[in-house]
């Protein structure tokens, strides 16, 4: 019987540009470590968050981590308590899937610790009851690629289906997240309710194309399809400088640039490591011209996803 | 000098459920001939349309063979006069995209006889004249497949991009006609305007998912994405029996069902040739209890496009 696990959970980059709602990529890099540990009190406790000084829930129902825990033992039936450690390597409210981490995290390591040996279908069922928490929504686009690792495409939502995509070879991201928070609540509220047909056409194209990419390994393709008419034109004014910044993107050879997720991280594609790094560069320059501190990412596409580091029997 | 030539055009299913506006393919079996013939008269004339009795206008510039014709005699600033015979082998208003098989049965014959030498990318801005005067807008989810044959993309409109999807091999197509006449336009006007949010969601997943399905040769995928939240809830009821009609197909194995085009004509797909057969014979059961007679046709997916089948010198 495990006393203790540790799993780490990847951020990730969802909507990606034309993928509202439906697509998402698992990031290399930063991600937060969740550690559940038996105790003898019944119960889930949050026993601790890293860094000090976060301003996040310490009630376990409420705490992205907590909740996944609180489903995964009361289906368990066991008669234990745990311990949550939570160490946050994501900025919060970030864009970069930080409430999909720690949800996936707590996941992966109460399966380890309780025995329940799910697998992660069934253990996105219970991180959704995190994302939840952290958005109101359920929407699985940063949990799928957390999760699974890779570049994924959620089809369909009754019942969840999430459809594995190739991922060419030479696809690298380049992530630039300025150090202002947005809600995710709050960004879902500055979304339009409907859309124009005329643009529902233009992002089925886009959402098509983009797979279609992918799947031929179509740079130029990919960099045709990176369009957005839903979320950034209605979310863009939440980011200081974005458009400076996306244009920063593109001028250095970035197949396209968008939000990412609800922001204000905002994420390029390119086809290549070293154009990876110049539009890091490019949009590190403008985000620092507008005042900004901010932290920037350069990573493959094809990543793995959560798993358990560390164990102790 | 060419002095007559003559071009087949194949029937085509646009929409494809998920893909309003932007997915379609071609049948193989029906289509439509035209012949173009140089004339020492100037100008461009319908000199004929087969069979006798269809109501389609004998004025060129208001006829859907006719007005790509203008279009090149115009670009090509020959002195030539031409005339046009249309052999009409898909039905008008049927929605297995007649007015698109003109348009561009009567390009590929004008190319040829005006010895042009555009490729299809030309071509295709030609036909949409056509397309342009029988239905009042400029999609090419028909010209495109009927064009270049298989199942394509229109990735976007600005400018057209046409992406060429590999097919599964053993993908079929059912396609059945009801013998009621829906115009283009007509079915068009019925569409929403706007599209809630959630549907876009679902929309973008499953034309997303449709690519993926097809690029990997996965039928279930096909199967699970071939829904649309856009036009079949709007048009269904201009088809009577349209839900039976359904439930037949999908009761007799077919992958998934839909209204072609703007219909009345239904398609359904199948993972084999024998499947494709028996959900014929359902669906035309159903039609005949609604006392219609209809038209059905059962091909392969990956079909060629259309062609030159004559030249006189």
């Amino acid at each position: 019987m495990k006393d203790t696990a540790t799993a780490f959970a990847p951020g990730s980059v969802s909507n990606v540009a034309c993928g509202f709602d439906i697509m998402g990529f698992a990031l290399q890099g930063p991600g937060d470590r969740v550690t559940v540990r038996r105790s003898s009190k019944p119960g889930v406790r949050i026993a601790g968050i890293r860094p000090a000084g976060l301003r996040l829930p310490e009630d376990p129902s409420r705490n992205t981590a907590g909740a996944p825990v609180i489903a995964m033992l009361a289906a368990s039936g066991a008669g234990t308590g745990l311990d949550i450690e939570i160490e946050k390597g994501l900025p919060v409210g970030s864009g970069i899937g930080s409430s999909a981490a720690s949800a996936v995290a707590a996941a992966v390591a109460c399966n380890e610790v309780l025995g329940t040996g799910y697998g992660p279908e069934e253990l996105l069922l219970f991180a959704i009851e995190g994302e939840r928490i952290a958005s109101g929504a359920t929407h699985v686009d940063n949990l799928a690629p957390c999760l699974w690792g890779g570049f994924v495409l959620v089809r369909g939502y009754d019942p969840i289906d999430v459809v594995h995509l190739h991922v060419p070879e030479n696809l690298w991201c380049t992530v630039v997240c300025p150090s202002i928070e947005i809600r995710t609540e709050e960004a879902r509220r500055l979304l339009p309710q409907t859309i124009p047909l005329c643009d529902v056409v233009a992002q089925t194209g886009n959402a098509a194309g983009l797979v279609a990419g992918l799947m031929m390994s179509d740079y130029d393709l990919i960099s045709r399809s990176l369009h957005d008419r839903i979320a950034e034109p209605a979310r863009a004014r939440l980011i200081p400088g974005f458009a400076g910044m996306k244009q920063a993107a593109l001028q250095a050879g970035a197949l396209g640039c968008s939000i990412s997720g609800s922001g204000p991280a905002i994420f390029a594609l390119s086809a290549s490591e070293s154009a990876a790094r110049r539009a890091a560069s490019a949009m590190s320059d403008v985000v620092r011209s507008n005042g900004l501190d901010h932290q920037s990412i350069v990573s493959k596409i094809s990543q793995p996803g959560a798993r358990v580091v560390g164990v102790n029997e």
